[in-house]
């Protein structure tokens, strides 16, 4: 990817990702594992003593060997144990497998992974393989294509729809859009739901409150729930959960045994919103 | 407190605070505004273009200006709600004011501060002056003293006592030590609670589980309960609640108005444990 000259300036001893222009985390490295430009991103994968394995793209954070469990299992679990008997799974982004890997515990019949960039699916298969199997499971099907393209033209409806995206920057910016939700509520069946990333409640708060503005146009149920993140900007994360016809804390079955961080009681109490988040529903 | 010279070798373009040997926080200086060594540590206040005012002691971030509510709310109320009558309080450690400022929201009737370090006071006046109004109120008694000395001597007993403590480095060691929660627990009323901070969930594991075995041998409820606080260790801590008589989710009045994070959703949220935490339980 690039020459020996070229490596000897890039190789740096830490990586940081700024949160704010002026503060953010630093990771040291132990070693650059992989380093490239994709079509559509810078792509790193680096070793840290305490972190393992990190992922960053566009030189943000978006798994860690130490702490991909909060993330993954949070944004998959309250999807899956509010509907009643999800089957059809899509996962929009998400192309290191993590989040497939959390929702194959269930008894789904069928998981589609749409990813923009098949370099992320490479670089997981080959730096992450404890979240990388998910992606050749006989019930996944993977497509590389654009996420908002695909659900324009697509001619299956899904109970639950994820939306494991990188921020709103980048070849992720779409997605977080009123005009990718409005197409996406068009996938749904029934009883669907959409649960996607929507970022940290503590530095991007007045992106949370414009979502928030134009999902309760479309969905009845605009639900917006947090979760500890360490590797992740504030070090807590929030996601919404969207549906017509599901409310989040009717519980329909239970999570599977072996997770790390979700259980039930934490499934309720991530639904609880401090009252600068709980505001929003003032907009 | 240093010559020019040290001054211009000593005053970094930003700060860090290490979380682990590999990784953590930095803040780039907006400004150096005060630097010095007290008997006890070293104190520094920085200026940071996202988080305002930064106090540091020994390198960590105790507090900042623009994230101090969600650690000093979360702190204080949840003991305050749950506490039927709570009159008189204790906090040890504390120095900078703001858990003081949220216990005088309540109509409580004293409150005495016990810090060791009187130079954390001084610095909390002049940089801090939205936290350290509490520190001159008239039902605040101020006591310059080590935690442990006092309440060895102490002839009050309390309704609440607040460890608000830096981490077990420097002069907080023994804060965190067995033997503090056992002379601690005589300066307690019948209807007494202890709320402690006790690290991180994440970073800090193995020293929750410790404080937890010798926690259960010397209080009926032993309680822990977390909260995001973005400048701390993986962006999330965890507190825990001490009492014999009290329960933490009996709730006995409303918080005040007014506050940014806590309300008794949350309240509840708060005690609600992920897997890894709450398997200390089998310790």
């Amino acid at each position: 990817m690039s020459t020996k000259k070229e490596n000897r300036e890039e190789v740096p001893s830490e990586e940081r990702e700024y949160h704010s222009p002026s503060s953010g985390i630093f990771f040291k490295l132990k070693k650059l594992l992989f380093k490239a430009k994709s079509d559509y991103q810078k792509i790193e994968v680096i070793e840290n003593e305490y972190f393992g394995r990190v992922l960053l793209l566009d030189d943000l954070v978006q798994t860690s060997e130490r702490d991909e469990f909060f993330y993954h299992e949070m944004l998959v679990h309250p999807a899956l144990v509010a509907h009643p008997s999800s089957q059809n799974i899509l996962v929009i982004g998400g192309g290191d497998g993590g989040a497939l890997k959390e929702i194959l515990r269930y008894p789904i019949k069928y998981a589609c992974l749409v990813e923009i960039d098949p370099k992320v699916i490479d670089v997981s298969k080959e730096y992450f393989p404890w979240l990388s199997p998910s992606l050749e499971d006989e019930r996944t099907e993977l497509i590389i294509a654009d996420g908002i393209e695909f659900i324009e033209k697509a001619d299956k409806k899904f109970d639950i729809v994820f939306v494991d995206s990188s921020d709103p920057t980048g070849p992720s910016a779409s997605l977080h859009e009123r005009d990718f939700y409005e197409k996406l509520k068009k996938c749904l069946n029934l009883e669907g739901i959409v649960v996607s990333q929507a970022g940290s409640p503590f530095y991007h708060l007045e992106s949370i409150k414009k979502k928030d503005a134009f999902l309760k146009k479309l969905f009845k149920n605009v639900c917006f729930y947090t979760s500890p993140v360490p590797t992740y900007p504030g070090g807590s994360w929030c996601f919404v959960f969207l549906s017509d016809e599901v409310q989040p804390l009717k519980i329909k079955r239970d999570p599977p045994r072996g997770l790390k961080y979700f259980n039930l009681d934490i499934h309720k109490a991530a639904f609880s919103l401090p009252n600068f988040l709980k505001d929003l529903g003032s907009n």
